[in-house]
């Protein structure tokens, strides 16, 4: 009872690494929102493992399958939502699982194998089993119909994440000057070029000694419509949090001046409200877009840490299922790097956090 | 909508900073449950206001009036929890709204009154309304009230928050050490006595220079059960994470090695699993006590940035509502730091979680 | 965990017979909305017990008092929703606990005692403890809310409840020709006058052996909105029956052509499609005003069978926490027959749902 | 937004009735229950189409494709539950969706055509889309997952349900003498022999007129553990009762003595406890086996009303989407009286809603 996530629009995922398949319903889509599974599909391969070689050799087409919720007049005609949940599925085909046997009652470091073990007295070894990051594929379909459906109904929205730190190297980089040409045009999608050889570099030095890292994504929001937010509880920036804790392999959130902010003083960090272009603005923008848990038109950006891969071919100690110390050594495909795969996660989810807000806000903001 | 917290233990409260009074329902507490009404009001005085010359001088009584389930069987016996919800009320005494009168149209820098009222088309101007830190008060009563039944089901849990850092002065103590005498004995709620008297010192500088500051917070959790935290979305570091960035003013959550494990390789990072003394352990615990979103029973550890408070009492530049530039000037009382005082309320809000997931473990936990 | 009803209007109650308060938050209302202390009252009074010999002697004022959610700008100007929860208690006054020390251990017939200890392990067994029936004014305060908030928002929309049926004596009326002031008129709330005095006198008699009697509730809801309702399970009629089964002694709900449909054939049962004044309409309404779970515009009408009062006061036997037979005779207040009385409360609940599936419907009803 | 039905243990369901397919997740099943792909199979099986002549001839194979949840150690051992959730589709296979396109832009009487348009602005017109009890499938087979779990954790619960009554025949057979062989040996489910042969011949007369009928259902619990149901609003009866109204074409719900309880009296009406064989009893059981909403271990029973099927081969008045009026002649397969086949969807949603219930109070009913 955790797959499900969202109020209004609400994603709930199934799967593990080596079933036949995993899936999900993505349920609260309003009605004749066009469709394009083009754009799904897009955003799945940005997902799929085997495209560089910074991540994971396992080759998964990654084809999704929708049952239901969409409608096509005709052939010339786009897919419009109907206004009931949109339900699919993804096959897994190049599951290895003879790759895990050996480690079907070891617990390797750092991985969910003991928790699930403790937590349910049985678990499927088999690929992490449901703990696997390829469940976040479900994500990825639902995050981006979610995110045409926001922009279908706020053409100016736009949310764009990308890999903003490896170990000690940065993208420097403004906001404003985002392109997300330059971030696609690199295997680690980070939008300074110069940072981004370095990253590659290092990420393929630690590949090289059998080892992994992990980095900070960054994601910013753009022409966001005031008022999204329901404090106390559900604020936007605490929604965002577990949408982004949620994420495998995460171990920090920060919004706008985030840790930061701890160095500063009131006066420095207040955002002082002008009016420019009929628009409320902050002059400056540490609030990071959302102010008492609601959105104030500023850009939201926050960022994500992951950390290093726990999974890795060196030998490391480890005990099993009877409490024996033992040796493992993994052979299996993994990333050395996980981070450039986690983008279009991040975005993902931070589109069904908006949608869900933006639906909230639409059912109590009535004409009168 | 967004005034509810938690699946199994829901905590519901309701209130503005200067109406008659606030309180809440907190429903899920399992029957049976020995509840002091003196340990509850004794977190709330650890969250009051005008308690030290770091915070607020607003007095506020703070007594809670519960006035459901709970059962005293006769005045020599604890009150006993009845299963059902507990309902209370707090009152607002000493609210002086005229202070407030001269803000009333003015969106106060970094303050919540420009969303609010975007988002609603009104707003209780008053002490800064429902926005109010105020409302945390609240989750204080539920959060001790979870504390106790969580401590009545696992006797060993501990839950212990402190102030980590003020600006670049940090305590200086390892989890083993950690002391509540001590950091009780000083106002800053600090562990290291050194770094206690500097952030004292710092915090009254930036007060005298009408000025605020901001701080971090840290919480640890000892004694923790195995098996806590429901993949893939309610993971427990997902649940923690959004309790934390509820609370007014937080830009950012960590959990274990959180952003530091960017500098970090996979052989560095990994936890090594050991048994010892008849336990599961790891010898290392970047992952901070959570594995695959399920308490692993290591100690939990996470950190809770708090900005500076906004109010400050210095000149400062905004618009009112009809958007003309104006001058403001608090005169209005306020913490030149809050984050002392938001010591007890991370408490509060990690037990609502851990009791939460207590509840929800144990609801798939059946003998067989 | 059960005390809490709705998705986007969530009411939340808590409280015993006896206990010093009881209460509720009300979420989701949203701003704006003039909200008529006066009208709350009224409908509360309409429920509160000794209002008439055939309601219970116990005399509660059952005044509301509310500590958030709505703001009076001035004396002259109504109370305006502010979009936040409204929290309000109601003292309990003439609580005579000690007419119920003699049941302490004693499992009523056909009450929640034996069920309660059952589940709970320990109950309070002061006036019935949390399964009262007074637990139900909460639900009043909180459906004239819900009632002002959709008439402000469909100014057309009527509910209108009354007994429609006490043993075999049944009111003669047609849903157009309900007259709310005849329904008031006479201390049974019954539309049609004949059937109204002898179900007065029919009670009476009852009353006077010392025993009770239910009856039937029938609710009509007028110039519906077309659309409310959300498939599949949360179909409009299916919601409305979860809200009137919770109500108290409540044993059946039927919608539209409810049981008597099983006499009927589908030629028969059909409701042919009309369109009449510009508007779609059905010449029959067997349907009750609702298809495929979403309501079609016509008038909404259900009945509820409240069963007899399970307080009597004649002697019974029964049997004790020990298992031991025992004989009872209650002495204490009670109600001859609930259902004039569970008017408003059938009200109150259907206003809570269909308010919810207002703002649910909103949410999608997105103008592109 | 409402495809999703439950709290601890919930089904989501998608899918419309002339797709590819149609499918849902069940989250919330404890972890290590032997699951039969069997049973699930042989429940689908007796919802099936085309399975006598008294249901529509539509051919579907109903095979049902589970991707996760479950895993087999190997060959000779049984599925077992992973604590994680459940996924499954099934195809469609025999949508002729031709005979629906003439009625495309026609809404059918009492369908749910006219209100999908209105409500959605859009509807998958093919074999009533959403809208069709097509998606039932899906209920029966989490209902089965749910009913195993359940007999697993507490082996002598059981849930029978049958037809009842179809227009004036009525089973006479009293609870305790039922026979699932003898529901089984006939197409009308039903467990009076007499009455079975009766019904048939119905239903069968009423076909031949191009017309259709309804019925009731009874369901009947036995070996029910006590203290299941969450007052106030979560009462047992109250989410029975919104899982029956949630499927397809019912008009009503009534528990134990239901609308009879009208004609009686308090003294006739009470349960008077006692204690037999080690266990409290009630003599008579007008409750239904529910007390206050939480289950006393008495039998629970209760009747679901089915109205006639709407699609009869008669020629209807109506309107089309025009608002013009029209005559419609349905050519399409469906059946003459739903009702044997509503059976074991009723035991499916009486298995999901008690199985929910049994996980909520395990939460609660902790050893101390």
């Amino acid at each position: 009872m955790g797959s499900s996530f969202g109020t209004l629009l609400r994603l709930t995922t199934f799967g593990e690494s080596h079933g036949d398949f995993i899936g999900g319903v993505l349920d609260g889509i309003p009605p004749q929102i066009p469709i394009s599974i083009e754009k799904i599909q897009s955003q799945l391969d940005r997902r799929r493992p085997g495209q560089s070689k910074v991540s994971t050799p396992r080759k998964e087409e990654d084809k999704v399958h929708i049952g239901s919720g969409l409608l096509q007049q005709d052939q010339t005609q786009p897919y419009l939502s109907l206004g009931t949940p949109i339900g699919f599925y993804i096959k897994n085909k190049d599951a290895r699982s003879q790759a895990y046997a050996k480690f079907q009652d070891i617990y390797r470091p750092s991985h969910a194998d003991y928790t699930y073990n403790a937590k349910y007295g049985i678990r499927d070894w088999r690929g992490g089993g449901r703990s696997s990051a390829r469940e976040t594929a479900c994500r990825v379909v639902a995050g981006s119909i979610a995110l045409q459906t926001l922009q279908h109904l706020c053409p100016n929205i736009k949310i764009v994440a990308f890999v903003q730190q490896i170990q000690e190297i940065k993208a420097q980089i403004k906001i404003e000057e985002l392109n997300e040409e330059i971030i696609e045009s690199n295997i680690v999608r980070c939008p300074d070029p110069v940072a981004a050889k370095n990253m590659e570099q290092r990420i393929l030095d630690i590949k090289s000694k059998k080892d992994s890292v992990g980095g900070i994504v960054r994601c910013v929001c753009l022409g966001m419509p005031v008022g999204l937010g329901e404090p106390c509880f559900d604020k936007l920036e605490a929604d965002l949090a577990k949408a982004m804790l949620g994420i495998p392999a995460t171990k920090g959130f920060s919004i706008g001046s985030g840790f930061d902010s701890v160095y500063m003083t009131g006066s420095q960090h207040n955002d002082p409200f002008v009016f420019e272009n009929e628009q409320v603005k902050t002059r400056s923008n540490y609030s990071g877009g959302i102010q008492g848990g609601i959105s104030n038109g500023m850009p939201i950006y926050f960022d994500v840490v992951f950390k290093p891969t726990a999974t890795i071919s060196q030998i490391q100690q480890s005990i099993n299922e009877n409490h024996d110390s033992v040796e493992l050594e993994a052979k299996g495909r993994h990333d050395p790097c996980v981070v450039p795969r986690a983008v279009p996660i991040v975005e993902s989810m931070t589109a069904l956090v908006l949608c869900d807000h933006f639906l909230r806000q639409q059912a109590i903001s009535i004409k009168r």
